[in-house]
């Protein structure tokens, strides 16, 4: 077991990075005071492990299904959810326990931050990407047909629950995803880490993987809770990433793997603008990225309407891209970028 | 033209008491850095005073207009407030001009509130209630099938513009409601405008009547911003308020009226509980809200349906609810009432 402390006065809070649910009774109790969670999930991941966590807990107050899948990231499941929790009279004392990956916690944490203007919500991420990056840091949203994630709120966890052993029935290409996540948080963050990941005993260090990542967004989001400087940092990769997502409609890329070629994409595009100090980091992350297994970006995708996407960026101001470049590995700039050259980042993309 | 400031630190704003719109410009401007806002405002108010504030503001990035009343205090409002912004393409400097009564302010807030994680709000109320309660204080919200204002946020304005003039359009019944606020917050928390109140000079004297409101309003949420404590004072009156707005049905009794039988009701219990030291104050606040012209309670008011509809309240931990109740003009006390014994405050409702 490995413990992580995210220090945000009195908003801290621990991140458990484990194997099993043995303990989570405990850490739940800690926050909780005692009062049975409200155990949110999705349809794909509540036949697999809801019936551990209720085991593990003891007391469920009660349990919300969703529809699994990024297309049910709405109006509808974050209703569904704030419904349920009124309906079974929970006060402001009350926990959400979100079970499931980013789109599950994501929700699950918004419903948490409106429901009585915020109770406590409890994360137990089940994907690698959720557990490296969405579960910690308290951004919540739900997706908007202009775009994804453009409808949230800041509400920080009162604890996470990482059990790796929920990664064993991932899809592969889920796993794939996580890992770009992964790789750019090593990659803004952690250089070490970026040598792990080269190595070749990645699964057998894996705890150690997502407690680093842990740590590094930890450390982040403590010096930059709402993302007014250096936690913009962890975008990297995202501009482009928003793009291929959009433009390939929601689902057909996962989130992780539309990161790792935006990485590419973007510090290729550093690199050929000379912000880029390290000549050999594009090379290093395009053969770093392959050797995930990361599909290729499809051959029919449409740059105009991936530009298009883009531009509608939450990160965009008047007419003009906040993106974070790459200087050398752990060490980025914000930089403004007119979105009209924007296009330029695609032409990196890996072919 | 009277100010108040509400000290918040990074998200202190000041309150403008005034008549009219001039200088409301150079006061967004000073917010906003002179980008059109997107003003929302509901098919009661957009015709008295939209233009006159497009007139006053200069630009307007997008106009959303709501249905008018609680009734439409909802989901979809919200959604009508999202789906404008994004589709006009707001970005994170963006600015929302809250224009109407306190349902547009709610929903408004909240709407700002999630857009992007957050825009700024701008409230310019123009009922008394939304002057001297709902527009300070950052607390946004829409209803639930539930309960009242069960799905919200804190969510601070950046500016709060209050036309006096605006009042003249305003039905009777909204003007009694107000004061039903105002006899509130003086009871709270200033001793001489309960004088002023009960003095023949009122209407002659509303801009002060507003400014105090609002100044003691502003002094309990610099203090307790997410009620963790003295601002829960602010709810007098509000449990009782709450059974009765919900046993009626939403929009049969304006708020404010529902506050001053609640708090007449309330503050009669309290000394009938030997808890309010000051035997003359209950026939002096019936004294006072009698005076406003507050109607009666209806008759056939379902005693069970407000107490079954109290049991909800936010304000409800576990079996107890946290009632402020009043020793004396100006001093109040957090009690735990067991939920059981909330008939008790409904018997005290003045026939």
């Amino acid at each position: 077991m490995r413990e992580v402390h995210v220090e945000l006065g009195d908003r801290a809070y621990r991140v458990v990075v484990t194997r099993g649910f043995e303990g989570l009774d405990d850490a739940l109790a800690e926050v909780t005071g005692g009062r049975p969670p409200v155990v949110v999930s999705d349809d794909n991941v509540a036949p697999l492990y809801l019936s551990a966590v209720r085991q593990a807990v003891g007391e469920v107050h009660q349990e919300i299904v969703l529809p699994a899948g990024e297309a049910h990231k709405g109006w509808a499941a974050l209703q569904q959810i704030v419904d349920g929790c009124l309906r079974a009279g929970v006060d402001r004392r009350s926990t959400v326990l979100a079970l499931g990956g980013g789109v599950v916690g994501d929700v699950a944490g918004l419903a948490a931050a409106l429901v009585l203007r915020g109770i406590r919500v409890v994360q137990v991420p089940t994907t690698l990407l959720a557990m490296v990056d969405s579960s910690v840091g308290g951004k919540t949203a739900i997706n908007h047909a202009v775009g994804k994630n453009l409808v949230g709120a800041f509400h920080q966890p009162s604890l996470v629950w990482a059990n790796l052993d929920t990664l064993h029935t991932l899809e592969p290409i889920e796993r794939v995803a996580g890992m770009g996540e992964v790789v750019k948080t090593a990659l803004v963050g952690d250089v070490e880490l970026l040598d792990v990941l080269e190595g070749d005993r990645v699964e057998a260090r894996l705890d150690e993987v997502v407690a680093r990542c842990v740590a590094t967004k930890a450390s982040v989001v403590a010096r930059d809770e709402r993302e007014g400087g250096i936690r913009a940092w962890l975008n990297a990769g995202h501009t482009v990433a928003h793009g291929l997502e959009t433009a390939l409609g929601h689902g057909r890329m996962p989130h992780g793997v539309a990161v790792a070629h935006g990485l590419v994409a973007e510090t290729r595009w550093a690199a050929a603008e000379g912000l880029c100090t390290d000549p050999g980091l594009p090379a290093r992350l395009d053969a770093l990225v392959r050797g995930l297994g990361v599909p290729q970006v499809p051959a029919d995708l449409d740059h105009s309407a991936a530009v298009a996407a883009m531009h509608l960026d939450k990160k965009a101001l008047d007419d003009m891209m906040v993106l974070p470049v790459v200087e050398r590995a752990g060490q980025m700039r914000l930089c403004r970028l007119p979105k009209e050259r924007l296009p330029e980042l695609l032409d990196h993309l890996p072919s």
